[in-house]
């Protein structure tokens, strides 16, 4: 299980593309630098209640796109199969390091 | 280059989850049923204009996702390089039959 934060942190890699400016600078304050909601609602000249309403709202985006595309799930699932790939080339170093660099790459894609 | 059609079911197969469920009736329609503009209007209750620009403001709101997201790109660059471990091995059928059906499921996750 991935703490909170962290998975937030995830799910803004992968879809904080979608959200609008405003959306991406709150939670890059919040997550990002680590500001408090009361240091974000006065940088903003508005509530602390609007701050940590407009975050939740946020978040609900991002989960939502998770359920609907996974991409954070998919992205976990390559990197084990990529593990288990590399696995089965233990005992052949040599073609190992052939095709470990297209590997990491087919991951790194996401 | 993609024809039109072949790029809109592609795109769909993406971003499909994120339209609305009547838009996803719509290009199922059009594409997929491979009805007329005038059939589903017909169907629809609507006139032949209504249809055709609610299938252009779809097919817009599935190029957007594909500008922010780039699945569909990075799909098909994630092909190439599946292609271009497995020929990498071509010289070993037998490590290469071993990681084969992994590659493949990396690829297929999309």
């Amino acid at each position: 299980m991935l703490d909170q934060t962290t998975e937030m942190n995830l799910l803004y890699d992968f879809y904080g593309s979608l959200l609008t400016e405003k959306q991406r600078a709150l939670l890059e304050m919040y997550y990002a630098l680590d500001w408090s909601l009361g240091e974000i609602a006065e940088h903003q000249g508005v509530s602390r209640q609007a701050v940590f309403e407009a975050i939740k709202r946020a978040q609900a985006t991002m989960l939502d796109l998770e359920n609907k595309l996974g991409l954070l799930h998919k992205h976990t699932e390559r990197q084990q199969i990529a593990e288990e790939i590399l696995r089965r080339l233990d005992d052949e170093p040599e073609a190992r390091s052939r095709i470990e660099p297209l590997i990491k790459k087919m991951v790194d894609l996401d």
